[in-house]
């Protein structure tokens, strides 16, 4: 099922000479210039992120505005069709970043007796920032009973287990875990929701959608060059987070290195998501007080309770009335803290929900969170045992789905994303 | 509970002198020029159209590219709690339709221990094309039980009752209908969300959410500027809509006129929203001949199957294979061609949407159409009986959620929508 690299006459007229340097998102580099390309580098539809690397992009990548995050259970199939769908994600995912149709078989350039090959309603769209970046869940390696489905066992990591149960959890099972897992980011929703659709298409027969979730508004920036989104609370969210620009901090946090345990995953990283159902309706009644109180931040500015602007440290030292400190102790700021969890940090890429509402008429909101690591033992499960114990926006929130995913690194051309896990 | 005009600090920065004609958005005027707008008339961002004027906007304004359509169900209140909710709603829309907060307390310029009158997502963002547009449904002016709750039974217009029942609706009571409807199209989501959960929020005690739905990649242009879009069965969609710069057609078709029914409806339109379910699967697993036979035009580049380009009119006439029509007379376009619907036309205003996915895996994906139109007997619904017949799409699309509202004429500076309803 090997697919050709066959750009449709209409995908060509909107590819551009926008790329992105991968995962840096620093610079603007030359893409691939067509005669007819003509859009200029400042037109936000033609930016495209190269496919290829060391590390898959949608990590490091500058966090676009819209997510569609999906998650799979693989059907009953042998280990050779479960690489050959991986190959075939692989090879379409590396054509739609790139701004070109999923398939050979475009609408507009296929056999008329047949299906497309891409289901359409991205023609004409650019690529607008589009990356695709795939996870392995633990049962991948290994059913609750045991099994040893695709003789992969013995190569799961460590740390690819489930995670454990967080005080106050609701989590929905129909919503949590999954064989596979697939972040699509891009900022046209029509773009990410097409890679999406077409990659569940292409896995018919293979593996099937288990869930997938719709989001907006990055709720957190992940290059020094983006503003600081806001969350549906209204505050700023992720002025802390691990930064593009800094690759010592990522090498630390970010990437799995070499003999951190199993050798395929070198270059790779652990996804951690987490539906967190936000009580909007209580929250707007709640006092502005109680509500920068319960953050330790200004609604405003976003700065610390302790002063400064949005970037100063926070001082959980300094005194405010009463003798206590000015940042609460159990604010979310001081709990999720590098300072508080031991140095941990991750780098954060969630977004926000809605998914209309519920029956008594509250908005089905609030955030999908995303977090990338090294090792979730050292990040986010220390960070979220103590935000689950103590933290005062627990009284607003509800964590509703959860996942943890195994993200190798990037494919070199000719390869397929996690060829290192099934070599010899 | 009037609300004072005023511009936060914040907000102000991002206030600049954009501002698109209202409805024909044919030409950009200066706006509220303040000392520190700084942004060029070139950044989406700074985009706002009037709230005021002889009509609502959000019809014939360009298509936004996001919408967050609500419908609300008026809790026990009187005829003046009513018409309070109203002016609130109003006020509210008219500020964060220029880019300001929803009241005057937002959360950087307001009491400490007391709610921010703003939720505060938005903060930051600009107008980002902004139009929230306000309906009532039939159900405002007469219970189920024939109780003239706000004394308005004897203004419902005629064309304001329930749509019959098509064939093959498979419509779900808790989205459908609605006593009030509110329709916020932005080209950022958070923007859209931000408006609805604020009108929300400010109608708690008067009026509580009954549905809500998010929609994205606007499958229609209103303006002979836009590129027709494409909806999730990958074909382009509303070639043949009513566009803003044909006055001649939108005076027609689109606006109630003086002496049409109730005088207070002068200058408004009606509103038909239809939540379509796709079955993109099966769709997906059609051969293009059968998917452009179900169209009835190409999917490439949206010609008609009897030639030509997208904006081409079909020849019904011609002969295709077997001497039959090469246009097949059960196919979309010709059954809701207005040729085949003596003449009848609308304004159609429709946005994809995914809502996830099923317990099948499927995905939860389809159409949230919209349409206005000055009379819907003449134009929805028998548009509608005929597709509902016959249509070889009705395969692989059901109708979930139905609603119908009017929508009245624009709001005057000092006023509030729908003052001539309640006016002796």
């Amino acid at each position: 099922m090997a697919r050709t690299f066959r750009i449709s006459r209409r995908r060509a007229l909107t590819l551009a000479g926008v790329t992105a340097a991968a995962g840096a998102g620093a610079g603007v580099a030359a893409g691939r210039a067509t005669p007819e390309a003509t859009a200029s580098p400042a037109d936000p539809d033609v930016l495209s992120y190269p496919f290829h690397g060391e590390h898959q992009a949608g990590i490091t990548t500058p966090a676009q505005d819209r997510l569609h995050f999906a998650a799979f259970d693989v059907d009953d199939i042998s280990r050779e069709e479960l690489i050959g769908l991986l190959k075939d994600w692989t090879a379409a995912a590396a054509r739609m970043s790139q701004g070109g149709s999923a398939g050979d078989f475009a609408p507009d350039a296929g056999p008329y007796e047949a299906p497309p090959e891409d289901t359409g309603e991205a023609m004409g769209l650019g690529p607008t920032g589009l990356t695709i970046t795939f996870g392995f869940g633990p049962t991948l390696f290994t059913t609750a009973d045991g099994t040893d489905r695709f003789g992969i066992a013995d190569r799961r990591p460590q740390v690819l287990t489930e995670l454990p149960t967080f005080a106050g959890d609701m989590l929905e099972e129909r919503i949590s875990g999954g064989d596979l897992c697939i972040q699509a980011c891009a900022d046209d929703p029509q773009v990410a929701v097409h890679a999406v659709r077409n990659l569940s298409r292409i896995a018919f027969g293979r593996a099937s959608l288990r869930y997938s979730q719709l989001g907006f508004g990055r709720t957190s920036s992940t290059s020094t060059a983006q503003v600081t989104p806001r969350n549906l609370f209204g505050f700023k969210d992720g002025t802390a987070n691990v930064k593009a620009e800094d690759p010592a901090a990522v090498d630390e946090h970010v990437w799995v290195a070499e003999g951190d345990d199993q050798a395929w995953m070198a270059g790779g990283s652990y996804l951690v998501s987490r539906k967190v159902r936000m009580n909007v309706e209580p929250w707007d009644r709640t006092r502005l007080s109680e509500q920068e109180r319960s953050i330790g931040r200004t609604k405003g500015t976003g700065a610390p309770l302790s002063g400064g602007d949005e970037f100063t440290a926070p001082d959980f030292a300094m005194p405010g009335s009463g003798g206590r400190p000015i940042i609460a102790e159990q604010s979310h700021v001081r709990l999720a803290h590098p300072d508080s969890n031991g140095g941990a940090r991750m780098l954060r890429r969630g977004y926000n929900y809605v998914d209309g509402n519920d029956d008594l008429g509250r908005l089905d909101a609030g955030l999908f969170f995303i977090c990338f690591q090294r090792d979730p033992e050292r990040s986010f499960i220390p960070v979220q045992t103590s935000l689950a114990g103590s933290d005062i926006l627990n009284e607003y929130i509800r964590h509703v789905g959860s996942g943890i995913f195994a993200v190798p690194g990037g494919a070199t051309e000719g390869s397929y994303v996690g060829a290192r896990l099934f070599e010899a």
